[in-house]
């Protein structure tokens, strides 16, 4: 089997530190902020010039969590309930011969880090903290915009999101910039589509917190919040 | 610097034995047809169970006339006239750190070869002959359809398009369903975007032929047609 080597260019620090609770692709939550640090041997801000003028970028990175030596041709792909098995190549899963990913993030700003070098700040990213990026390219909408794509099983948008119920005392805790990023995530239902039982108690890690809840209907309620260490 | 493993799933076959001629993103023409051909531990119909359902592929994939052990921060984009020079990131340029491409395609059929197994045909491929072909991933349109992306200096495709003219005799001893493919790709000017000499003859490879052409003004004129060896 042939192989080739590829680098790591950069990183993403993101606010999720586990799969769990990572929407299931990119640009669902734009309140998402993420931070692209690339590493010492790429940090030349000339590799960057122009990019300010697009507002989307493609990252190509490594599933780092799924990497596998072997490979199994069917996955059960989680729109679908767990239940049907689908061919590997005809979904997005993680779990691929080789395990690269795929996502269009919102470019909000370049900025210069003293001590990172030039860092690139995105929105809408469904990547874990700390993925290895491969590439970063622009958005071109004429060649990546296809409205009139039909796309099987994943055709839409999971349309169904949660009312998200949280106590005063603990929202306040969560700092502004990012409450709204944190509800939108637990409004998409980070549970496996499988689950349904209302009195189950589910732990998500986002940033510096854990938030525990559960969900009931239509209703996710944060019951409680710990300072993750 | 840390470097992964990468495998080589699948190569594409396309009627470019040459990079002089290829359109400069995927989807320009949608006329030209490429079969995608796995690597024997690959050859698994399982593995593209359910793909049928979706119209559009994402292909990512190796710029094999691109490898360089370094890499330079800036390239000049032919779309700026080879003149200015801008960020690698900021561009989709084949010169990149990681000669990762990223290509949307058609998908037409998947079929199943007595030799090669599962096969893809698909359509508007930008790539070269022999590719090879990292991942296949299926569009989603709630992910990856951006119409409102902004994009710096690559905002619209190639507006303008050649008239393509071709003595009868020489159009005829092309194979009908080759013939809008390559009148398409020379209508998209395949000359270096800082020439314009009406007198300069261009030679292009497509499929098994040598085309050679001259332009003048908005007219690409088809001289002579040699079978390639």
């Amino acid at each position: 089997m042939q192989t080739h080597e590829i680098k790591v260019l950069a990183t993403i620090k993101t606010d999720f530190r586990e799969k769990f609770g990572i929407p299931r692709q990119s640009g669902l939550v734009d309140s998402l902020r993420a931070r692209i640090v690339f590493e010492p041997e790429f940090r030349n801000p000339d590799a960057l010039r122009g990019m300010e003028g697009f507002s989307h970028l493609w990252l190509i990175w490594q599933f780092s969590r799924a990497v596998r030596s072997d490979w199994s041709p069917t996955v059960r792909p989680p729109r679908l309930g767990g239940n049907a098995r689908l061919g590997v190549f005809a979904t997005r899963s993680p779990f691929r011969p080789n395990s690269i990913g795929l996502s269009c993030v919102r470019l909000e700003e370049v900025c210069e880090d003293a001590a990172l070098g030039p860092v690139l700040v995105v929105s809408g990213a469904d990547l874990l903290d700390g993925t290895p990026i491969y590439d970063i390219k622009p958005y071109l909408p004429y060649a990546d915009c296809h409205p009139e794509a039909v796309s099987g099983f994943a055709a839409d948008a999971p349309e169904k999101r949660l009312n998200v119920e949280i106590p005063e005392a603990l929202a306040a805790r969560i700092p502004a910039e990012k409450r709204a990023a944190l509800l939108d995530v637990l409004s998409l239902d980070p549970r496996p589509s499988y689950h349904s039982d209302p009195t189950r108690i589910y732990g998500m890690c986002f940033a510096d917190y854990e938030v525990r809840f559960t969900v009931a209907g239509n209703v996710l309620t944060v019951l409680e919040l710990h300072d993750n260490p």
